[in-house]
């Protein structure tokens, strides 16, 4: 019988066949640990008689969600995670690095066919490097510290086919945002999405992120994208101990089903308040005032999306009506952008750009929203009460459209600016 | 009898010779407000009854210690003071442009024999532009946005003279921490400092205001800087309306106190925890492990503060064990600072650069410390608890000994890197 992408690399692993439903007790490749849920983490570690890690090699820590740390507790904790790094022999990107998801990815974490855990819910965001990487609490992170392995349920999967070519000022986050739409956010639970098709086989590695990055939003344990040339060209340099091989589903794998989306037909896209498979054409919200507008975070805070968004700002400026913030989701990706001329542009037209970090994302260090205002956000949740305010309202959708809008100060058709 | 400086601000603005120590009902030029002042000061003009401030032209507001919001009350600080902003037409700068009294100077908002408040107490800065500039509390802001003039008791002045040329990699903010430790944290409480001899009038405007701004470090009411060629040439452009006149104090006036500097005696200073009095040489805390180093603030966050840190830094990296954060003050400044190549160089080097605002110097919003840790900055302020754990230190110093100790990791003479 044949098997997906998800029971092959399982099967790999576990050097037998494994299919959808066994469960196995799985090494991990890799574990990232942050700044918000590595103290925790540490903690079971402690608990399970934990004195060293298994290996030091094989975690990476960094922070992202509180810095500069915005509170003595957050101080504290960074300071708690430096000590232990430090004791272990862990490699700490610290806070320099930026956003852990794209640093993982951006300094070969994750490569096809491995399996990376993280204790930070978008870890499923490496599936865009053919990896099975998927989100852990702390405590099942606490027991990877000390064993390096972890018991997993192998999650059957969904074939998400996505044909056509995107027509211009459409992109990934718009065809996420739809699929999200369709699958509805809990359509997708404890499966993995396997993401086929000719858009994705020609899809960049940046749209193939902030694909796999938002499988969770679908209850998805994973998010994969079948690894090709691209990904292999990707991964060149970042990982030169790993060699092209061929990693694909067979042809008669078993899916729990089928998804077909034809990105052709695509229009810009927004998930309204306050879920994110509320989603709708953004002519449908378009006029809604804004008060503040992200982009970044690890779903969209790459030099593709900034550009994408300068393309759209031309030589006009942001409504001074609307904060802008724009955050470069790692150091790699902000010195790309300034090198390209887009951070002084942007800043020239009334943004603040700030430091690789989460930032506004989950609402914890800066950019929070009083009651009553409204957020576009190129982040992956909008929960009520996610940037601030549980009577604010987020709005998410791509660079493009949160670039149209920042210069409008209403809900604006990138097609249209 | 003769006048200094600040009695003949006063006795212009009276129409009557005015004496130190005399009380006087004065209108004010302009009047500052910011985010976190600014709520208390519009509390207090409404029970004066206030509906319409007394002109919305003078009054400048802007958001610079919490922002973006870094949380829902600040959020709704900030929609607050906007809308009032907006009712009363005052101008808002919103959060777009920096800190309070850069954003000032450079807007043209001080000029000599001006009279200018803050609700702030770095409000002095504009001393620099020979204003006489001071901050003052909510309550009495609440009366200046109604009536648009405060009573004053107009101080008496101690004249600092400094002579003679500042050695490489020694300035300003050395300069002022000299007589800041020599006059003490009380040494001029209610007085003005009028800022004379050959070392300031050959200064540049960034270091007048970074000896202006700390005048209150020494219980000053203002600190002043006689406008020469140099204070024009800074308003040519930003205060069109005014022509270039003379102000000076008479030869005659009387001073409470004369002070004398060396400018070419000084080495590099830095004020140790927990008062910016604690005035040491650098060498006696050389090797002083450093947790983060700040260099931004009104006091130091402009371009040449940043050029000198580029200088000293070269094609160096910062210490991986030093969190680095570089905040420019203004839009202007970070554009200035941009455009010279220096935040990539910054970035590259391992350091964070945030928009332009207060950022850790008031730990208020970012970069707090854990007990235990030490924070070199060039702000104004080291009092315990000032940037996050009253178990924290803080250390000021010139933004040369900070990127000096921020790429060996602890306290360094920035003329032996």
């Amino acid at each position: 019988m044949g098997a997906t992408l998800v029971e092959k690399i399982f099967s790999s692993r576990c050097g037998k066949e494994i299919e959808a439903g066994d469960v196995v007790m799985a090494a991990v490749d890799r574990a990232m640990i942050h700044d918000i849920t590595g103290p925790l983490a540490v903690q079971k570690f402690r608990e399970m008689n934990g004195t060293e890690v298994f290996d030091p090699a094989r975690i990476v820590m960094l922070f992202d969600h509180q810095v500069p740390a915005d509170s003595i507790q957050a101080a504290e904790n960074q300071k708690f995670m430096r000590e232990f790094a430090l004791h272990q022999g862990i490699h700490n990107y610290d806070l320099r690095e930026g956003v852990c998801h794209q640093v993982m990815l951006e300094k070969g974490h994750a490569a096809p066919g491995e399996i990376v855990v993280g204790s930070d819910s978008h870890t499923c965001m490496y599936g865009a490097a053919g990896a099975f990487a998927t989100g852990i609490g702390s405590t099942d992170m606490g027991f990877v510290l000390r064993f390096g392995a972890l018991y997993f349920r192998v999650p059957d999967s969904i074939r998400v086919e996505v044909n056509g070519a995107f027509a211009p000022r459409v992109g990934a986050k718009d065809l996420i945002l739809e699929i999200a739409g369709s699958i509805g956010a809990d359509g997708a639970t404890y499966q993995a999405l396997e993401f086929t098709g000719e858009t994705f086989a020609s899809m960049p590695m940046p749209g193939r992120m902030t694909c796999a990055n938002m499988a969770i939003e679908m209850g998805a344990k994973a998010g994969i994208v079948p690894p090709d040339a691209i990904t292999w060209e990707y991964l060149k340099g970042r990982r030169p101990d790993v060699r092209p091989f061929t990693l694909e589903s067979d042809e008669d794998a078993t899916y729990a089903e089928l998804r077909e989306f034809d990105a052709a037909d695509l229009v810009p896209k927004v998930a309204v308040p306050h879920n994110v498979d509320n989603v709708v054409d953004v002519e449908e919200v378009a006029g809604t005032h804004v008060d503040q507008v992200f982009i970044g975070s690890c779903t969209n805070g790459r030099y593709e999306d900034f550009a994408e968004a300068a393309e759209v700002l031309g030589d006009r400026t942001f409504s001074e009506d609307v904060r802008v913030i724009l955050i470069p989701a790692s150091r790699d990706e902000y010195l790309k952008t300034l090198r390209a001329g887009l951070i002084e542009r942007f800043v020239e037209a009334g943004a603040l750009v700030e430091a690789p970090c989460c930032g506004p994302c989950m609402g914890g260090a800066f950019g929070l929203l009083a009651p009553g205002e409204v957020s576009l956000s190129t982040s992956n949740r909008n929960f009520r009460g996610r940037q601030g305010s549980t009577e604010a309202g987020v709005y998410l959708c791509s660079a493009a459209t949160a670039a149209a809008s920042a210069i409008t100060g209403e809900i604006t058709d990138p097609r249209e600016v």
